[in-house]
Formats: structure tokens, sequence, C-alpha cells
């Protein structure tokens, strides 16, 4: 046995069976050993990014990690923007790098790198395996970072000779115990408590707390405390539609997040930090809440959000949850606005469906014209780095085996088209829907934000993606998915619906009027 | 005048007029500072690893920066692979990363990350700017570390509000000084003229002395003393063709490289380094050089090449360059394989061209079918990280204003093809030669070299790029960019000639027999 098959080993024996690569030489053993290990799925992607956001995907569905496989420094360094997303999804992942051989990383080869400090920057766990014998305990230690509570992205970096080199001193694999929440400490639920009885208070929910019977339970609490019941603006994945209870999200622009926090004494946090700006503006806040609030951390990431409002459940009578009723949009007619598309998309949402939400300015309807559509499951942009919705829509319908809706605009896509193929290859039931207005968009409504005020043509330039167009249909059929453009909103409802219908992706081009901002 | 024109003012005062940008929000300032330079030519990318290698592309043809324009960790990340590809090059780069304001990053909003770990892992100069007061000085020292000698990756981090706020204290922009090589040793001078004169010597010429006159007296060196004169196997630019001094290249697989090296007892270094193999693999040695070859590092990166070359040959009388005789390749005919491929290009190869080369293993004879072809420039993949020709290319093309050829292979194409949309959008003469073999056909081969025999289903579909076919043309197309597929060598050269004819970039691909390993 050698070092690969023995990491191989101690995965298998943590449940981890999907490993997303992108291979090079000093990958090679491990490429191999997965031929000894059928149980494995290697899912081939042909950019790092893809494979490090379909981690994260996966991750945010299971609440398991899967493995990325990664090409010394520059392959970690590719994926790096969608771990940072993953990593502020609080989601597990496990990053397996290759590396020179130990006694060939002095010579300085034009691949060596300082692959340390790339994967310190992620804030998790990293660290070397020196030899074959390391590579058991090494990669359950990873494991059990990964994993948490809170749940981080950790970084196994893999020297060749370590992965090709027999193991002397063979284990029984090492399985990490389930991972178990710190309890919320007493003296803040106090605090909550009281809090909650005599002051304007809002429970501030993301992270775990997102989950179906967290939001019934922080609904019920809202209701019988008059509490507001606040969500964040991104979260991972949580569960929505009909008979799943309603939190009102904050805004994402700044002025109006203050807006919704005016007036709240106390900010009790579930599952998440407290709420900042996304970006600093001149002469705006940057933190959300008024300086007079105070902020309750009763349940960070890492510990239960479920105990804490059980707890504070025990302490205050709660009556049953209350439904809110609502419809589904009807089918839309006519041009293709954000409200016509939000409608259609609304209008034929499958149940169980999940959502990959990465449509920004074009996507402002969204969210509420799908409210009371079936049962479904949303995710976001967690991190702010764009290129993530179409590798954890594949991550996502790689793990759930159900449909996934991937809610695209026109410049984010561009940064990890090559998902498509690897969709396309692995016969993924995703739909994605690319919003294309030429233009990013967000950044011409950011500038204004920032107090730029002059529409000057060179920096126009840098902003506008038509001259020459994109053909998205065009990317989409090269790469092995079907495509359809849809310039009205019957033609979009209907080809979301013909989509849904037929096994294997599909991608949907949404023409919409230019810069809307 | 705010931070944003400062630092604009700094980099004009010091010649860089091109930025290769994908600007997000904390760089809005400094983009609408472009309106107020119209002498800057902003440059927008699709993806950051087609502004980081447009960069280094650029610095290769001019020997001076440009500079990126990245967006906070993500954005330095997503260029990372191209900039470690800058780094083994030795150019200069000067990347400007936006970040949060000062007093916004304590607060951990979801795009915080730690930028100086991704900057400090690229081995060059990094500093965050604190204050609009700091950046002329910051971006004068930047620029001086970037231009060295030697040349290395500078990376300026700028925060909002240095970039927004008003300089108070405005200084006029610093100029750099004409980077100036080091002298050579005189210790080793001596003892590498005492080898020359007394053992089998090879002289190893790369980074700045593979410009013509570095390789003609190179050359004379060679003749008067019967050392052998070998070049790097990955040059950043060389000069070549019809008329210039044709040093042996080391061959890539380190079996070969150690039989061209097995005889020699002294080594002198010229412009790069040491020879170590690309990978480890089990049972073959690092280092190239046989053990008791003495390593003469007359001229490592940083000591003028020129000088050492001179002042060898002031002490040996050398004769005048001897010109090689031979003809460009007749027309070729018939089935493409690696050797019509390349005959049609040195058939077609117009005078003054530069290649940027990431053809791997579809491009063997490539090098030799171009070696009497009109005087050109050749491009090689200096840091092993692929996706770097069509990037590369693209900074060529606008540093040169004239015609480049990128000879790319299917896999690394893949990685940053979102470089054709910018080719187009600057109508740049770029020739794009797309090498298809639906594989990764360098880790079929790569695979037996580290012991690996068995070929397994699992395994080899890691390898494969087939399964959806990629429509190759149909992503050029959608970019912008005429494409047009050949079957044949004849094909192939008209396509060639066609696309040298017409202004503005083309595309063709060239469909190979699959995994010719």
């Amino acid at each position: 046995m050698n070092g690969a098959d023995s990491l191989l080993e101690t995965l298998r024996a943590n449940g981890v069976t999907t490993v997303f690569a992108n291979p090079g030489t000093s990958e090679m053993h491990f490429v191999d050993a997965l031929d000894r290990h059928p149980d494995m799925h290697g899912v081939l992607c042909l950019f790092e990014g893809v494979a490090t956001g379909a981690a994260d995907g996966f991750a945010r569905v299971t609440k398991r990690p899967a493995a990325t496989l990664l090409h010394l420094g520059p392959g970690l360094a590719n994926g790096w923007a969608n771990l940072h997303n993953a990593r502020r999804a609080h989601v597990p992942v496990l990053n397996i790098v290759g590396d020179h051989a130990t006694y060939h990383a002095p010579l300085d080869a034009p691949l060596q790198s300082d692959i340390s400090s790339l994967a310190r920057a992620l804030n998790g766990w990293y660290r070397s395996s020196q030899s074959p014998n390391d590579i058991a305990r090494d990669a359950y230690e990873a494991l059990r970072a990964a994993m948490g509570p809170p749940a981080v992205v950790s970084t196994l970096i893999l020297p060749a000779d370590a992965s090709w080199g027999e193991v002397t001193e063979p284990a029984t694999p090492l399985v990490v115990a389930s991972p178990r929440h710190s309890s919320p400490d007493v003296a803040l639920l106090a605090e909550s408590l009281d809090a909650l009885r005599s002051k304007r208070c809002a429970l501030y929910v993301g992270g775990d707390a997102t989950e179906k019977e967290h939001l019934a339970l922080a609904q019920q609490l809202s209701h019988a405390t008059g509490a507001k019941l606040l969500m964040e603006t991104f979260p991972a994945i949580m569960d929505r539609g009909s008979g799943t209870a309603n939190p009102e999200r904050l805004i994402y622009v700044s002025e109006f997040a203050q807006a919704q926090l005016a007036d709240v004494e106390a900010l009790i946090l579930l599952g998440t930090t407290e709420p900042v700006g996304f970006f600093a503006y001149p002469n705006v806040a940057s933190r959300l809440a008024p300086p007079s609030c105070a902020i309750i951390d009763l349940a960070p990431p890492g510990v239960s959000a479920w105990e804490a409002l059980v707890a504070l459940s025990e302490e205050i009578t709660v009556g049953p949850l209350v439904h809110e009723n609502g419809a589904v949009p009807g089918r839309p007619s006519g041009a293709l606005t954000p409200q016509s598309l939000a409608d259609a998309v609304g209008a034929t949402l499958p149940e169980g469906i999940i959502v990959a939400d990465e449509s920004n300015t074009s996507g402002t309807q969204l969210f509420g014209a799908t409210r009371f559509a079936p049962p479904h499951q949303w995710m976001t942009l967690t991190g702010g780095s764009i290129g993530y919705g179409l590798p954890v829509a594949l991550g996502a319908a790689m793990a759930s085996k159900g449909r996934v809706l991937a809610l695209e605009s026109d410049g984010s896509m561009m940064y990890t088209l090559q998902a498509l193929w690897t969709m396309a290859r692995e016969e993924l039931d995703v739909t994605v829907v690319c919003l294309s207005n030429r233009s990013y968009a967000i950044l011409n409504f950011e500038r204004s934000r920032v107090g730029v005020s002059v529409d000057g043509s060179t920096s126009q330039r840098m902003l506008d993606l038509d001259n020459p167009a994109i053909d998205f249909c065009a990317l989409a059929r090269a790469q092995g998915v079907p495509a359809v453009k849809v310039t009205t909103a019957e033609d979009l409802t209907t080809a979301l619906e013909r989509s849904y219908a037929r096994p294997g992706p599909s991608f949907i081009e949404v023409e919409l009027a230019k810069r809307p901002f």
C-alpha cells in the first residue's frame, strides 16, 4: 500500500466518496489509486475553480466534505476564490494539493512555490505530509478540522514521494467522531431572554439556523415576543417556499439594511455573526446595527443555534407556527424584465429543487417571486467572490441527485464557464439560466454609491461587456450542453418547464435590456 | 487629487501606460481616475488570470511593467497562477489589488481575506498603502522592486479609503532610475575562463542571455573553446530564426537532459540557474548535471550576462559568428501530425512574429520546423502553470502592435479561454492555433514516467477531454473571434496565411489524433 492508497482508505472510512479533480504529474499516483478504489467517484473539472466550487456546493447540500485534487501552488491558487466562498459558507472542504517530492523541493524547480502561504490565507487547517506513514493520521486530522464545528477548509499538501512511497506502518484508518456543536453560553442566554422581554429585539438568523426547523422556531419566538425575524443577506443554503417560515432578509445596500435595523435595541445572533456592510462607502457607517444596539453573540458558527432556540422557547411560551398565505405568480407574458423573469421562475419552480443564485442585479425580484413556490432550497454567494454559481450548482447536483437551478449573471458566468462541460460529462440535472445584460451592472450601481459620478468613456468601457457581444448559448453548446435563447417571458416559462422535464443539463440565455442601473 | 490620481501619476511618470483590469467596487475610484488620465490604456479582462498573463506577455516583450487591477484577495488569487509564470520569467509586473477601506477591514466583511499571504507567496515585493499620502512613494517603491534587476512581481494593496481620500501632501512623482544589472563576480569569471580552457564545458544560457546579441557571442565563445552551447528548456522570450545563433535546447524529459549533460565537467550559467528536473520521478535524479560537474553561477538573474560574455570574449579569441544554413520546410500535405503541423507553421511564419508556445505534447516538432524561419521571437511556459498561452499572447500583441501566434493545446486553453474576448475587443493581431487531441496528453505521458502503468478506466477518465468533445471554434466565435477548423496540413497552411493577412484575431482548430502517448 502506498501513501495515495492510505489517503484514499482514510477518505473512504470517513464517508468521503467524491473528489473533484484537476490533476497533474505530482498527483498521478493518487489518480492511479482511484482504480483500486472504485467506490471513490473522481469528477474531472477543466479548471480548479470549478473543482473547489463543486466541493462547496456538495458540502452545502450534504453537510459533509467532498475532496478536491489540485496541482501544486497554481492549482490551489486557481481554486482559491471559490474556497473563499466555501469558508464564508462555513462548510467543510478537504483540499488535496499535490506537491513536488520532498527532496525535489529545495531545488526550486519551475513549479515550486509557497503552497503553505496560499493555504494559510484560507484561515483553515493545513499541513504537508512528509512521509507515507504520516498520511493516514494527517488526512484524519484534516477531516476532523474540516468538519468542525465550525466547519473550515482543510488543505492537505501531498508531496509526490509521500504519495508514491510504501506505507511501512499500516494502521486501521481513524474515523472522525460526529461533529458536535458547543452549547450556547448560559449568560448570553439569560441576556437574550432579558432583552426579548424588555427591549425592541431582532433575532438575526444565518448559517445552520436557516434550516426549516430552525426558521420555524425562530418565527414562533418572533411572534411570541414581537422581535423582528431577520436573516443574513447571503445564507449558504436555506429552506424556503410554501410551509416554511419566511424571515425578512437583510438588504445588500447598507443604507437599506441600516433602515431595517434602525429601531433595534438588541440583536440576537443565531448561526451567524454581526451584520456589516459588504463594502465600505464614503460617509456610510460600516456596521449596520445602530451604535446603541446591543449585539448578543448567542450562537456564532460552531455553537448550536438549535439549542439556543430551544432554550429560549423553554422560557418563552410560543404559539404554533403561523403559515403565511400566498400564491405562486401567474405565468408572465411580454418583455423580459427583472419582474417578469422572476415570475417565470416562480411560476414553474418544482418541489425539492436547489437554487444556486448568482443573479446579482438582474435577480432582485427572484426571492420574492419564489416565496410561495413548493418547498425548495436556496444558495447564495457567501463570500462575494464571483464565479461561484455554476460550480456550486454542479456540486449540489452531484450531491443531491436532484434538479438544480443555477441563476447566473453574464459577467459572473464567464469566470468559471468550464463547469458546463463537467455538467454535460456527468449528465447532471442542472438548469442554467444566464441573465445577460452585457454589463457588470453591479459595478455601474456600486460606482455611484462610492461617490463616483462622472460617466467617462474610459471608465465605462471597464464596466461594459458588449463589443463584442458574447454568444452564451454557443459557449454552452460548445461544451455539450443544449441551449436556447429567450426574449419573452412566455418563452422563458416554457424553456424552464422543458428543462425540468428533460434529464441532464440545459442552458437558457435570457436577454435583458442593458444596464438596469 | 485623491489617492487613485496620485497612483496614476506615479505610474505615468514611470512610463506605465497599460493596465489589464478586472475591477470591482473597491477599485471604482481607480477606474474613475482613468477618465482623468486618457493616456493610460485600461484593458478589460473577463477573468483575472487573463489580466495577469497579459501583463506577463507585455513585460516579456517590452522589458517594462504593465499594471494589473485586481479585486481583493479573490482577484489576486484568480490571477496568481499566471503571476507565478511571470515570476519564473523574471519579468516586472505591478499588481494593484483593491482592498476594503482600512477601517472596514477589522469587521471581517464577506470579501475580507489575507491578501498579504497571497502576495507573499509570489516571492516578490508587497505592501498595503495605508493613506493617500503614502501612495506615491509606495507605488514608486513597488515599481523599483518590480524592475529589479532581477525583476519581480510587485503587489501594491490599495485600501478603498487610501484610493478615494484626498492627498494632503502632494509631491512630484518619483521616477525609478534605469535598472542596472550587477557585474559578474571576478573570481567566478576567472573560474569560468579556467574551466573553458581546461575542461569539457557547457555555456548554459537563459533569461536575458537569449537575446540575439547574447546568443551570437555565446556561440562564438562556444566555437572558440569547444564548449557546448545549451539553453534552458523554458526561456521567457528568445530571438530565433534565420541569422540567429541556435543553442541546443535542454530537453524537458530528465533522462534526455541528463544525457545531454553527461560528459560536461563544468556548467557556466548565463542569465539563469542550474537546470533541475521539472518534476521528481522515482529512481531518476532531480539534478540534471552529473554530480561531478562544477556549477559556475556566473550570471544568475540580476547579474549582467552580457558583461560576463564580453569579459570572457576579451580573454578568449573568438572568430566571427558562424551562420548555419538551412531552409524553411516545404508546404506540407496530407494528414495532420505533430510533424506536418509543425511544417505548416514553419513554412508560413512571417518575419517579426512573436510566438507564445503552449503546445505541450502536440508541439514537439515546432521548434525544429521553425529554426530557419525569418527572424522571430519565441515565448514558453516558464513556470509550468498552464493557461498562460492566450493571455501572454494578448499582452505581447498589445505591447508589440504586431502579429502574435499562440500555439495552444486544448487542455491548457480551457483554463483562460476568456482571453479570446479581449483579443476581439482590442482588435489585436493574434492568430490562435488550438491543437486538439481531446486529452491531457502530457499527463498520459507523465503517468508512465512516474511508474504508473495500469490503464484503469477510472484514472483514464481523469486524463481524457472527450465525452463530450469540445467545439473549440464555437468557443472562439462566441467571443467574437472568427474561427476555422482544419483537418489537413494543406488547410492549416492556408488558414495560417489567411490569418496573417487579415487584421485582428483569428482562431484555427487543428484536429489531431487522440493521445499521441
